[in-house]
């Protein structure tokens, strides 16, 4: 068992060497660009944590980790296109510094390791891994596809049902999937892979309310991305399709107008109105709720509590996390 | 053994039963438009070719010929996307009629569904496919990057061997692999499965000097595209590499400065210089010399050369298309 730290320190030994070629570099050099603004290695850490649950990682758990990380770097990648985000943590994103033709392909061409790593599983687990692997692939297509939907269309005119099976798609979905891929591969039984698919999947929306929260109420400085970045682009988030529910009409629709307007105050403006209608409050408490329940299914698998302890640890940090 | 229209038609009943989602709609109508703007299936009958050389077609073969259509397909739409095609097949691209945002999902999402049609061969034949298969990938990934790379650059600055290169990468490869894919489900021998590779690759630079050939001379209702395309849209061909060789350096001067420019007559023009230079003529001989190169190696695959008849008859039809 290794703690956090450790996990990590392991992780990043083994994914620096990286595969890729190096010709032409005008392919290779966004994604050793991307790649190298480094993340917090979420959904490696949790694969390799749902390994570690059952017995000792294997190199087959290091080449699924390092897949679902390639896998994650291509979404981003891709999703900044389609956002027109000039900076991902705090760096310009691969198509504002390398260009869009170069961010596409270098994005598609870092799926494809993707699956280069699969691949290096052994045989005896190859057909389950890339079945998992690709039903997630194929439901994180989806949620993003969903949320460009969501972009255009008047907020009040959008379920919170609808809006919470875009975001389990677009972002649970993954983080499920890395824990249920390294618990298979650590050779957990079914039902103790379904109930870490579960967690990760709560754990994946009490992190996407925390995510909302953080782009309102974070520091800037450790965010890496501008405050209300997710109002002046008109992002449906949480925080927001709540509110449009909790308001009184008049504000309610005072919000959809702000959404949309390209005033210079909106940001300010649609804060008042978050906290005139204790959206903050709300989100605290749903991010609590979902978090409840990722334990409550964490709970239910059958191995000794002491071995998920780095799970828990997790976790927590991911729900207290300022950046 | 079947004749190439039967197992056209064998392909078509499979790969019309697709397994792709249904929601959300705006990710999957793009695909189903693009696969239903039917190609000539060239790739996956290549695959299909290449087993029943060596044996009865098992639906191992059937599932990776559906994998490389979608690929070819993923491919298509992402660069129609970077070259800002309008048409395809004599109907609107993906992105032109979709938008560039489910356009690109649409691709990304095709290509995990390529891996999904991997995923169902048989765990025998599984890892050395999948490795094959992404080797492909790369290759046709790196060969768009070169080709985007070669756009901005002076014609005149790219040495032919470097070009192609790129089209080896790009084109050939993939034409290739689907060869080489489908022998090896047919149980070739790794000699065999080499000189098959080398015959698709051949037969795809053939297949691209023709390519090149159409766009300029072909029936504009049968190519599907305007006439002169590649010289409107600046593009890198065989025929305009080979006139800076070989014209005159005056000739060769204005030949670029008119590819770079958005003179109206420049399709005249150009063609013009090309015939000056007798282009089309090197051209010809170049197509023939690789079909020669690529029958030597289909004559060394040591299988009955009667079994080897539908892959002539195949390169034939390629090198004679008219669309």
């Amino acid at each position: 068992m290794h703690p956090v730290e450790e996990l990590l320190a392991l992780f990043e030994a083994r994914f620096a060497e990286d595969s890729f070629g190096t010709f032409p570099s005008t392919l290779y050099d966004p994604l050793r660009y991307t790649l190298g603004v480094r993340g917090k290695r979420i959904r490696p850490l949790l694969c390799l944590m749902g390994s570690e649950l059952f017995d000792e990682i294997t190199p087959d758990s290091f080449h699924a980790a390092a897949a679902i990380e390639l896998f994650h770097n291509f979404t981003l990648i891709h999703d900044d296109i389609l956002d027109h985000a000039p900076l991902r943590r705090g760096q310009p994103t691969a198509h504002s510094r390398f260009g869009l033709p170069a961010a596409l392909l270098g994005g598609d061409v870092l799926l494809v390791y993707a699956y280069e790593q699969i691949n290096r599983i052994r045989k005896l687990h190859l057909p389950r891994i890339l079945d998992l692997f690709n039903k997630v692939a194929i439901q994180v297509c989806e949620g993003q596809q969903l949320d460009m939907d969501f972009e255009s269309m008047d907020p009040a005119l959008i379920p919170m049902k609808d809006y919470m099976d875009m975001i389990g798609r677009k972002t649970s979905v993954l983080l499920a999937g890395s824990i249920q891929i390294g618990a298979v591969l650590g050779g957990a039984s079914d039902g103790n892979a379904r109930h870490l698919y579960e967690f990760g999947k709560r754990l994946g929306m009490s992190f996407q309310v925390q995510d909302d929260l953080l782009d309102i109420f974070g520091d800037p400085g450790q965010v890496g991305k501008k405050p209300g970045g997710d109002i002046l682009s008109g992002k449906k988030t949480f925080l927001l399709l709540k509110a449009m529910e909790l308001c009184p009409p008049h504000q309610a629709g005072v919000l959809a107008e702000l959404i949309r307007s390209s005033r210079g105050d909106r940001v300010e403006k649609v804060m008042e109105i978050y906290s005139d209608c204790h959206i903050a409050e709300w989100a605290e408490e749903e991010k609590e709720k979902f978090a409840r329940e990722a334990m409550d299914h964490l709970d239910q698998v059958a191995v000794l509590s002491s071995r998920k302890a780095p799970l828990r640890e997790m976790a927590a940090n991911l729900l207290r996390r300022t950046s």
